[in-house]
């Protein structure tokens, strides 16, 4: 039994090395039925609570159907529950009511530290799905698995890789959480990229270097050419204080395959945390990259799939009996794996 | 078979000592598979559609998980389906159509009889999820369901008890509904306590004195000591004619755990129908009675999935063979029962 | 093994009279299992994505019920995803991240051809629920289907029906891709109704004509008395200009009892694409038609089910196994069939 048994899942202030390993290896185990080839009904009977609060259609399905995978049902809420907080409910008491139709529950929320605090009401394990500009664990762990099977890919592992972060490393939530995880291990090498306005935090930067790792700061593309992996992000219009100084960054690091091959080796993975601005003025990652067998992020994407369903696994306690509950796969599923 | 098989329950009118008794003989039939205790699937492959056209998480949620529970699929709408209407659809028609994609509906809708409207279009049967003002049957049903619970469990009984009912009884159409429910029993002691403007409306009072109880009407928690149940309620703001208005009343009749130990017996039990209003003005039920094991008000939301589940089954007709399709309960859930 | 398999259901332009009839084959092997008297697994394990960006309940709903009667699961978004498309995402990457967690995706959306684009994104097939004003290809088939089984009832068949179309038949979306389908067929006499302004364009009516049927053009009723189909349609207030310039047509074609007796066979059959305008001064068709057996719009209702079902069937592959995984209903299910 995990110790993930039972337990909220609220920030990746949670993980170690050990924890994450156990969680990737759920993972793994996920991924025949993630693809189709296999199907369990190991969460027969159980009921997902997914909450969100504040709208956001991918990771709300993601977390959905990661349950569905598993056997289970979803009972789900989209936009905020005003009715009730208007009447001035507090956040346990809906905790309270709310947590009692399900067996676990997805929540997502714009305001940072209200899905801890809706845990504290909650009668069952509660995930983080994102609570505003705070934490978004599930994205830093799939971020994190992602690069971990890329590399083993080409033969490389985290420990002594090196990974270039661009764009808004200021606002980006993904680029944070990520690098508090990268730190649990040993000897990489950080390259951010960003305009100096748009730099890393300091406490974040901090944790790097007091972890042992090596760090760039730069505001070039120029001195990334061995990056394993290139991390690309958005400029988060939504955290500047206008539109208009947000635009001021918008284009400022435009990828594609032209600069990929200029600034990159060709074996340099590139991620996103999606979606990606695609409009001419910011081109964050052109389509022109979508050939390029390094592309990953819709490689994220399946992973993110995998590792919700593994959380669910270990959150329940079922980890151990997924194929115990295995049946067959009747139908077929045109399902194209990228 | 019941009565029940292929009705509507529109109304409390529909209820009676004797189909109120059946409701609650399968409410308790259906706890443990509530608790995940056991697992039915006497309703798989059927499809509730959970029509709110009135957003309502908590309600709409309950009979989704109720629904689960029992091994059906729920098909839902939330908000109002504007453009059918829009185009000058009548309700009939609306309702021809959307119940043709299931087997049973709920439905929530903000105009008083609205529900019933439907109803009569409706091709299969219609559970009423409160249809504005007017009705709200399940939770009349949950309160008194949890009334029986509380007292059986001091060793008390529905017949001879003393409820005081506190707060808005003018515009709460819950102390309205409970009040008819329990008029149908015999020697109950009714302590009405309001503000003179916010009295349970005079045709409720006749009904309850007609059958034989005895009322008390005041302006003063003194004197409710020996209460059985302490009914609380919420001031309704939204029934006002300004939040002005309302204003004037809120934080009227706070309880907290001080209030309690002096105005009643150590084993009243405190109801609300919730959401609970705890701004600081208001405080109508303060955090420090979470603590008072006397405290039902989760526990009522609890009920409220089984008095579902039993409604369902019945209208279905599967009640008595729930347990025919028992299976396995392979996944652990972590769920506090309180 | 269908052609269907693993294709996109775009058009109306990609059928045929073999293919619409291995469509209507399947749909009629569904109606059991619609009617609760069968119940099947074949799709357990499958995941539909019903994606509407644009609001519509019916259609919606009407999608999600198909895939459940066929053992599947439904992830559901209903409103326009805002959020990505404003942070300047493609409809390729919506595409290929949306479709990553589902095995079929069924989709609405206000914008033409857009539902077409999302396709070359989606790794699975995509069902078109309906692209603006452009394309509803299911829509299509089951007013075909519902016409061919209603001329079946009463010893006709398409192959030298009368048809005669009421309305607007300029902005009508339906009557568009109906004529398509019937040109496929042999001698069928068309009279269209409408005033002058709201005519049938004139692609359509060449298409009509060059396929050999033969076309009376008209702005009233009479002379349409041996027709075998009445197909009513609503004025589309939305693609007018303005709504005084919509109202200038609204209740030009009422039909009720009197005028049917008057203008139709007794025989002839009622239809409409739904909702109807049950306004006084619209009343496309009166209520008192409600008692009349030819009126077929809730039968056409009942049709779109069997057809959703058929199109998940062949484009997953599973049409020929669906009775394989059969099971047992044991619930007793009060739906009345119209």
């Amino acid at each position: 039994m995990s110790q993930f048994k039972g337990q909220h899942i609220l920030s990746v202030d949670q993980f170690n090395r050990d924890n994450i390993q156990q969680v990737f290896q759920v993972a793994d185990k996920m991924r025949p039925y993630a693809h189709r080839q296999k199907r369990t009904k190991v969460l027969d009977g159980a009921i997902l609570g997914n909450l969100f609060f504040e709208a956001s259609t991918r990771t709300r399905v993601s977390f959905g159907t990661a349950f569905n995978l598993l056997g289970g049902e979803v009972r789900e809420t989209a936009g905020m529950a005003t009715s009730a907080l208007s009447k001035g409910e507090s956040l346990f008491d809906t905790a309270r009511v709310l947590s009692s139709y399900s067996d676990i529950v997805a929540m997502r929320h714009p305001d940072a530290g209200s899905v801890a605090e809706f845990a504290e009401g909650s009668r069952v394990p509660v995930i983080n799905g994102g609570d505003g500009p705070n934490e978004h664990p599930t994205q830093a762990l799939l971020d994190l698995y992602t690069i971990s099977k890329e590399l083993q890919f080409h033969g490389d592992s985290i420990e002594g890789m090196h990974i270039a972060m661009i764009g808004d490393l200021k606002h980006g939530r993904t680029v944070h959480s990520l690098s508090k995880l990268l730190s649990l291990y040993k000897n990489i090498r950080f390259t951010l990229i960003s305009p100096q306005e748009l730099a890393m935090p300091q406490y974040i930067m901090d944790e790097i270097e007091n972890a042992g790792h090596s760090l760039r700061i730069t505001d070039q593309l120029e001195g990334s050419v061995d990056a394993d992996i290139c991390y690309q992000t958005r400029v988060q219009e939504e955290r500047f204080t206008s539109k208009d100084e947000a635009n001021k960054y918008r284009g400022k690091f435009r990828l594609n395959q032209d600069i990929y091959t200029r600034h990159f080796q060709s074996k340099t993975v590139i991620m996103h945390p999606l979606p990606r601005d695609s409009r001419a003025d910011a081109n964050e990652l052109d389509n022109d990259l979508n050939l390029n067998p390094n592309l990953a992020i819709f490689r994220q994407v399946d992973n993110g799939v995998l590792i919700r369903m593994a959380l669910f696994a270990l959150t329940l306690g079922v980890e151990n009996i997924v194929e115990k509950y295995d049946c067959e796969v009747q139908w077929y599923s045109n399902k194209q794996n990228i």
